[in-house]
């Protein structure tokens, strides 16, 4: 039996309260744990919260990884509960700070991701990632991780499953996005499940809800399996949720890399592609 | 003024009928022409019909290029009306045989796409593109091309906004994807949604209805703005349609390229990418 359920939690951290935010993901992991879940997907910065005035208000509220207290915190609990979490992090490495989400498990943390894309003013907050895209191997399968943007590009789904992934896991702050009409999914929630659909992985984006100094985010999160369609979610805008879906990364691998309707990632033609640093078309 | 009104014609190929598809074609350019198009987006494969039972037969319905009476006829047709054609056409090259698509302008013939990713049995009846993905410029603006199952994979929007692409014109003979569910648009949809999205580019995905020796095609044809949302469709599955759009492929250039909100070509990080030769992993 390699199926399991996996949970996100979305959820409104509080700007400039890391204790609180912090016993509140406690609050959700027990929640998931309860549920039956094995690994939980939290969002974006979850515990400082995300609209920092400045570099130097990041740096402030960002924690040490693995020795901080959240990381320290989600070690117990993994350990506890027999299960494991990826949750988004700013984290302080020296005088560098990273949007970051953590892997930790029942034997402690294993993994850091750092945002890959910095999106709008992120640039002047925080540091660039320079480890690209790494896939970590548990007993539940491989995990890949990207940060909210980073599903804006889909190299981010494809770096991860040539990398072997299993799942995407992203936590996010997603925000609105200017035209979404009423009648088709958020472009955050294609963005999975294209890349998904892809990728023929599955694809965890759990984003938050609430406004943070003016900024409103806009949850919706979702858990997608690896034809593309939702297992759970979108759930709403407004309220916090936990979403629960049943997914069977090992036991579905070779189904996924067989599938004979398509192929997206075997019939992929490298040779034929363009990768270039993108250059601002001339007139 | 740069914008100018984009057309898409879904129809209904019927398979073994050439001349009569021809004239179709026809019909649908004229009709696009008397609403105003500069530029005509016809299906896949929409003078042979598709569903070939092997490579003699898809070789024996094959046309030269530029020669032959198809891209004879759209080139008169164009230079007649002023306008631009993009259509769906199986190339005979020697004994080669292209699922190709071709772009023929007021000048005559101006460019061939070959089909980069073969879809299921294509593989035996076609030949490898080995040529890439050409983005021609023109009067309108700079035109890449994929077909169909491209769109299964962001490399092919990707690598024509990277070569300078101003929009994707996309024949397709798109089919029905298992799972999809009523209350999300269609997979197709949704990738040349995100594929603009991701781009900042125009995409033009126009499809094929009705059934061929078996094969349903979904029609649901769709053109897509730059930010992603459809600017006309996704029309109905089971209709002939003329979808009218108005674009702006050179005048919204200095906007797409300048967005402030996200800049998903831009802020690329390439140096963080994969992009191997997809490998089955192993268990």
């Amino acid at each position: 039996m390699t199926a399991f359920l996996l949970a996100g939690a979305q959820f409104d951290p509080v700007f400039g309260e890391p204790e609180s935010n912090r016993a509140t993901t406690e609050d959700w992991i027990r929640r998931a744990a309860r549920a039956g879940a094995r690994l939980v997907v939290l969002p974006e910065a979850c515990v400082s919260g995300y609209v920092f005035d400045d570099r130097a208000e990041a740096l402030r509220y960002a924690e040490e990884v693995p020795d901080g207290p959240s990381v320290t915190l989600w070690s117990a609990l993994c350990r506890e509960l027999d299960l494991y979490v990826v949750a988004g992090i700013v984290e302080r490495r020296g005088e560098q700070v990273f949007n970051a989400a953590v892997l930790v498990g029942p034997e402690g943390w294993l993994g850091t991701f750092h945002k890959a894309h910095l999106w709008n003013d992120e640039k002047e907050l925080f540091d660039p990632n320079t480890e690209g895209f790494p896939v970590v191997e548990t007993e539940l399968g491989r995990i890949g991780i990207g940060i909210c943007y980073d599903a804006w590009f889909p190299e981010t789904f494809r770096t991860a499953a040539l990398a072997g992934a299993d799942l995407l896991a992203l936590p996010a702050n997603w925000v609105p996005v200017p035209g979404q009409p009423e009648t088709v999914p958020t472009m955050a929630a294609m963005l999975c499940m294209t890349g998904a659909h892809s990728n023929h992985f599955y694809v965890a984006g759990i984003s938050r809800t609430g406004i943070e100094r003016g900024q409103p985010f806009i949850g919706r999160s979702l858990i997608v399996g690896p034809d593309g369609w939702p297992l759970a979610g979108p759930v709403s805008g407004e309220s916090e949720e936990l979403l629960l879906a049943e997914v069977d990364l090992v036991g579905t691998r070779e189904q996924r890399w067989g599938n004979p309707f398509n192929q997206p990632v075997l019939d992929r033609r490298p040779d034929l592609y363009r990768s270039d640093p993108a250059q601002k078309p001339a007139d």
